[in-house]
């Protein structure tokens, strides 16, 4: 327990590429970006699902845990959304950095912020996942039933309705959800990680 | 894609048993508390050396990983320091989830943030470690110099010099570090986890 000891020790110190191999597998984060009612966590799901299928080590952030814990004392402004992104991405660092493949599912409609999220990783850590569904569709689908409550006005700044979503420019990977089934999708997902069969 | 299917899919969701069941180990955290220069650091690294050497899945958070990234937007006030351990609690709790063995190793030095720490795992899930190391002992070593800036007023609130140290009552486990060697803290510890050889 002295101080030199403690130098000897730094040595030992287990890290990413440790973990990396232990796991088999490249840690990394998929930052799955778009409309609410897009398809995101239907993908995120059978994404994890096929990825736990095949041994590897995962986990998927999302708005329900994150904002129900490390978030609750976040709302909606634009300042706390910005706030929400960044501690989502300082959290899918700290995983990538335990070894895991990270799926983050965040509406995330700003450039700024996912530019801002890929700028922690490593080159080659980040891929961002565009899930171009168009608003029509989202909307007809409106599985929590928000898109009635933005358009009624019970809900301000809902991204689609009345607060804008930047489409990504060059995004590692679109998935245009009306052409793909969702095995094809997640089939390309495994691709861009090079875990294809 | 549709509504449906999206339901269907909550059955086969990756969750924390399936990943404990993978990982082969029950996920938890070890909350280490004690004054700067207790050993905290020392006993984390060794100890997740061990479990990491018996292919144990592990992360270890600290103020390096976590102060220049997550909770750098928080100062040393005493709200910041109380949302620097409410967010870290929250981490670990996602990791845990995540179905990693966490070592957490922050001086904590308040009851309520570590009771509150605590209180968001499900039961036998955190344990409290307390490296019990004489002020006298931390204050000679002084492996990073912050008991001197904190004598000579550099260094505002600084725990058992101008801020108090509130021993735990109850730890899960105390380590005196007078009495043990590392090995045999580790071994306390591995017992603790009922992961001893």
């Amino acid at each position: 327990m002295s101080p030199s000891s403690n130098l000897q020790l730094q040595h030992f110190h287990v890290n990413k590429a440790a973990r990396a191999k232990v796991n088999k597998q490249k840690p990394c984060v998929l930052w799955f970006t778009g409309l609410s009612g897009s398809g995101k966590t239907t993908l995120s799901n059978q994404l994890e699902q096929a990825l736990f299928d095949r041994g590897h080590r995962t986990y998927a952030l999302d708005g329900d845990n994150v904002r129900h814990g490390l978030n609750k004392d976040l709302g909606f402004t634009e300042h706390d959304r910005k706030e929400n992104i960044r501690r989502v991405a300082e959290v899918a660092k700290l995983m990538v950095d335990a070894g895991l493949i990270v799926i983050a599912t965040f509406i995330s409609p700003f450039k700024t912020d996912r530019d801002m999220a890929r700028s922690i990783f490593e080159p080659g850590e980040f891929f961002e996942i565009y899930v171009d569904t168009p608003i029509a569709t989202c909307e007809a689908r409106d599985p929590k039933g928000l898109y009635k409550k933005a358009r009624e006005g019970q809900i301000k700044n809902f991204t689609g309705i009345d607060s804008p979503y930047e489409v990504p420019l060059q995004p590692d990977l679109t998935i245009n959800t009306h052409t793909l089934s969702v095995d094809q999708a997640v089939q390309q997902l495994l691709q861009l990680l090079q875990l294809h069969e």
